[in-house]
């Protein structure tokens, strides 16, 4: 039967019961007022969709931003602070391996599973990777992205049932091109560390960085860039951090990181 | 044998009798002198093929238009409006998971069933991607694309059968790129909501709004895009209207949430 | 064995016994005096193969020019009237989900079937279609297409054998891409319905439009498409024809269609 | 076992045994001095190949020319007047049908074969045809084509064997960007019917023209293609004098003919 | 089973038993500086996962340069210095003839068995070679691309497992087209030998070269290439010594043979 | 098994044991001193690889030039020059028909086997022709290219152990496009005949021409091609002398054949 595999198709790279929590494990920081934005846009989707009056049974949200911005993390806190009873994590990570027939069976099964709870969540990670996207060529799993279309517009079948779907993602334009990001009904953009303030506040919240370093490191990283713009993830700045705790010299090796990644996302950029 | 599998072929995703009806549950607002005309328009090609002469044994209209401009509300609202004793709803939505040749066979299915019947109308919605039509490459189902051609052509064998065929699509240059656009009949374009006029028609409509809340959100609309158009498609305006009602400041929410998507619109356009 | 499978193939759609017949069922109407050449140069073609010194054993002719302009009616008229024993239409229609292998094998049977009779006509119909050919990529069958370029060449093995191959296509240019064209001993180019002189000579045979209404019909095309030249398939005039019979405005109608027609048509060609 | 299938192999088009002869039975007509050239060249390949000094065991020679021109003729005829005890036809129209690796093991079995004899010719028409070579995309068969390349320069394992090849092809250009023309060691140019005295024997010989109506068809080829250049192959010519026997004006018919064809074939220069 | 076929997938050159070790059988020699920062560097990432507080559960970092600069060698070096219970490397010499699923499961078991331990290294080498990349077209194995994406962002799903991947790679722009290079948390450049002072560090150290032969091979470079800039990998160099040892004339074979591999880097650069 | 099949595969295109002693058949002519570098050149690689302290285990060669310049007969004397007791040549002549996977195989076993011996050369002919590599597209084999790549830097696991590799090519500027010229440890260029003097040490040495008929024939390509240059390949020089030989006039016949095929390469370059 058309279906029967699918109890047999296990994740090739450990076990699928990977927690959305765990991706909130160390706490959101509120480096920038955009964070509480985000939350609080997050929050009036998640309204919309528990309305009894039934006017809104599937809502979609994109999550879009650079590499380690944070992206998953804040669909996660959105996941989890909604209370619905049904929460669920769609990600590649546990789709290694899997055919493109597995992945649109994993997908159906999912969607099914949330169809049976009155509110629920599914989040989406990586949805770039999920379609196999490539740039070069570029390459993807139209099966899988035929399917992904189709499930975000599809209407619950049974009356009463309603469900949100958050999806991240790094390549907002793919998924333009690929005609994905116009099933969405609402975006939410996520953003770097951009300001020095920005990066001020991450530092102080880190507890490693006296007062004296924290200005001696962002004034060698303006010294080194020539700028006073940041431009980098949550993510490379904790994993810096923790790098430069290594070194006796704390605030020049994490200058010296920091701007080593600046530059990079530059010269990426241009 | 080569028909044989086609009984075992289910959709993977819910049932198949997916209903028509269901797409016009919330009624159709005649927000726009248009809606009357593409209505009338459908039911002089209705007229055609009812036409006892036979004349006009099959007739293929294609109704192409932005994203949620109202083009499946529309065919489906023709189609039962019509009062032809066969009325079937093709979508992609009940083929997801199939491969091209199943396709085919649904798609011979529906038309051979079709022309059991004296007079029939199938509607086959968002035709682009039943050829699994991506922009990327550009890709697509070559086996469902030459049925299509041969089916919009093929006069019923049996005399005294007749067929309307309503197609819908958001991606008229691509049919035509395609070379399956210019197998159609006919051709109805489906616009969005483009007018201050047309949105005020439908905020009315909703019910949602006081008279002063509707001038503000308009005006805040213009103030923000610079602009008086609008250039929406009728779906995201009522979602539009759904999101702001969680908010303590409707029209304040509503006007930001259109102004996105109008800029969004014109940003895809540039 | 290799040509074991053949007899199993049976057509998707419907069955295969396709009349030549039923394409010129409406008659000819010889809206213009290229109607009456063409069909004679049909007859010159029959003669030189009928002739009796086996000198033209085989002899390929093909029929371009735009959709609906009725190359396949000439065609069929022209393979009627030749009185050969043998007729035989090969289309896509009757070919709809088969394999590239079957199509091959299905040629081969039409081709081997013939040279059983003195005297033949095969009518490939679409013969773009024939080979899948899509103009996106573009793509198309090599195994048929290959097929096709040794089927238009190769002689009779038996001597005596005489056959007449008439293809349509709406593709001239694509099928010299495909180096199918140069294959062909003639060409024979089928027009549209080009002056208003001819567009006036079916209208009145139509009998739908009083003279008055005819003048009014022609004189409302100019005026809006500013232009007296038309250049439209007489298929879609004659289905424009119905579709002004359901509305009470007749020649108001048929001018609204036949101009956005003309226009349409014209966008594709600049 | 890996050659076991061979056997089982049989062309789908007809019998295998096309003989060479066939290819010239109406004569060869020396319509202008380069086809005694090209006979004279083909005789010096055959009397370096026949040499008792084995100093060349294998030869492979290009005739190229524009379709219809007279390459597999000429071909031919070289073949039957060497005299050799092995000849043999390789041609795509016995190979229809066939899977690359079933044309691999064809070429494979007639170089066996042809190695068996002491002196042979193994004739390869339409040597692009052969790699399915398709002008879009453009594609063709590498497995194939891989072969051919290894065949044209292996010589053969036992001594005093020795092997003339002669392939014929419409795209010299083709070969070249496949690699495949510089593994031959020579090439012959066969030109088409160029000059007015040139297509004029070929009309004397047909016996079909009296000299005022050879005059004639001449002159009004000239007077409408504006041009004393002629440029169609001599296959043409002579099918145009057929199709032209048919009418009742002989020279007018004729002289239409070839200025359809001369125009096409300038345009497909252009 | 999924996994099944894992035990059964043998390399097919030779043992798998590749050890890491081999790699720095001759010694690293400190040619310049940069060696020793890149190993100081090394050592930082090594103590960032070493760290208790399981702050950086999982470190990837990218050695990229030219051919033959030492980046296996120095990440050997690293790996081995770490002194961590688990060493692994994974290269593509282990997977010639490998499926790109069989890459996968050996992949997949290596970041397994590093799971096992709490303090693993796994190098992979040619990282680009694992994905099958070549430049023409490109190419590339999207499966285990993905894969790979996956493995080096994926936490151990077990508290206080650690672990650092060391790739190595010549394509780091490739690297970056195929969103690779985005998923590793730092990168090393590995340096050609590119000054005199430093060639002549490399020659003194193989003990092949008098103090004058070193002068006259580094003088005679100079000469023939009229630069003073060498650019040559560290491999390149020691095996120009070899051959330079079978000649009579040591430095002046010396001389030529860098010479000429330096101009060839040159050219490949413009 | 997976390496089960190996045994029974067996090329296409009569035996494998084509002997290396069969490419020098005629020997060597020393037409220029470069040809005595080569062999120089090739020496000194023998004898490096020869060396007793195995610094150098595998070393490999690209000789890289024109069709016909006599890369293969100057690797097979280098080759048999050697006396290492293991020499073997692989072919694309000996693996016609032959899967990816099966030409992989071939290889590997050929370097097993090569293992077995302490010193050994291989000779890969054709290298390009090895991943059936085709300008058109291009196309070639990723499979092989990636086992050849990695089997020409993989060292012996066995100490002690030495291998030598030369490879043969027409397409150095392919290999490096596709990666695999920079895994050569040395490249040889090999030239055409490309002077007049050059020419007439050929000529002379054949013994076909008298010193007056020699000085005609030069005398006359001159005149021809208007050039002094040459530039054509041992192989079409000796070939063009025995075509040439079966005309009357040799000289004559000889300047014709050889300025057609000065100007044919001449073309291609330009
Ligand atoms: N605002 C934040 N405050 C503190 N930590 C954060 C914040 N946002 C993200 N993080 C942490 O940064 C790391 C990376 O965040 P996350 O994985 O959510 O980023 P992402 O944008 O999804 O990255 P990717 O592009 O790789 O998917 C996680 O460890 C997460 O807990
Ligand atoms: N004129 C209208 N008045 C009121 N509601 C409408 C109108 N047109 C469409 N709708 C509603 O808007 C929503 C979207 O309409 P519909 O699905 O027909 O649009 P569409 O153009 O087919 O969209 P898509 O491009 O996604 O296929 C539906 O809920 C439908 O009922
Ligand atoms: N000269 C004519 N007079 C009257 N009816 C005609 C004429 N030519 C064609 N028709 C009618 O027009 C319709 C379309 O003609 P036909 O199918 O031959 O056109 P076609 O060029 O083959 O179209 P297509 O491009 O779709 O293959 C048919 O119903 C046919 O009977
Ligand atoms: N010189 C000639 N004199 C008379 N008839 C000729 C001559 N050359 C060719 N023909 C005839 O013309 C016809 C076509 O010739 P042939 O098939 O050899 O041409 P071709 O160049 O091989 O064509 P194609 O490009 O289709 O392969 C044949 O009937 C052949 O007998
Ligand atoms: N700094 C060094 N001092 C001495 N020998 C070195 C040094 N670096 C590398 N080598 C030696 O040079 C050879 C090539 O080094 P290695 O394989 O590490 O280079 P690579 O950059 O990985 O090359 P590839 O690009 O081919 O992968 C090895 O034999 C290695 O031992
Ligand atoms: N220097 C030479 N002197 C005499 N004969 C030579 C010389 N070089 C090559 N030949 C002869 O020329 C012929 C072609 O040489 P060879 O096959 O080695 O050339 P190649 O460069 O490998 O050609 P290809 O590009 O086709 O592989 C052979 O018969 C060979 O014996
Ligand atoms: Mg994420
Ligand atoms: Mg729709
Ligand atoms: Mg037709
Ligand atoms: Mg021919
Ligand atoms: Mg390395
Ligand atoms: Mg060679």
């Amino acid at each position: 039967d058309f279906l029967g595999a699918l109890d047999e198709v296990k994740p090739l790279f450990g076990a699928a019961e990977e927690e959305l929590g765990e991706r909130i494990e160390g706490g959101i920081i509120n480096f920038s007022t955009y964070i509480d934005d985000i939350l609080e846009e997050g929050r009036l989707y998640i309204n919309q969709v528990r309305k009894p009056d039934n006017s809104t049974p599937i809502l979609s949200v994109a999550l879009h931003g650079p590499p380690g911005s944070g992206k998953t993390a804040l669909a996660a806190k959105m996941a989890i602070d909604s209370g619905f009873p049904f929460i669920k994590l769609v990600s590649p990570e546990n789709m290694v391996g899997f055919s493109e027939m597995q992945k649109v069976q994993q997908l159906d099964k999912t969607f099914r599973d949330a169809y049976k709870s009155p509110l629920s969540v599914i989040v989406i990670d990586n949805i770039e990777m999920l379609v196999d996207w490539v740039p070069i060529g570029p390459r993807f799993s139209n099966t899988v992205l035929v399917a992904l279309k189709v499930l975000l517009k599809k209407k619950p079948e049974k009356k009463g049932r309603r469900l949100l779907i958050l999806a991240t993602t790094t390549e907002r334009t793919v998924l333009q091109q690929l005609d994905l990001f116009s099933k969405f009904d609402a975006e939410i953009a996520v953003p770097n560390v951009n300001t020095q303030a920005e990066l001020a506040n991450v530092l102080q919240h880190s507890g490693a960085f006296s007062d004296r370093d924290l200005q001696r490191a962002i004034g060698e990283i303006q010294e080194i860039t020539g700028d006073t713009r940041i431009g980098v993830g949550v993510e490379r700045v904790l994993k810096g951090i923790q790098t430069a705790k290594q070194d006796s010299d704390l605030p020049g090796r994490f200058a010296r990181v920091m701007s080593n990644q600046i530059s990079a996302n530059r010269s990426l950029q241009a």
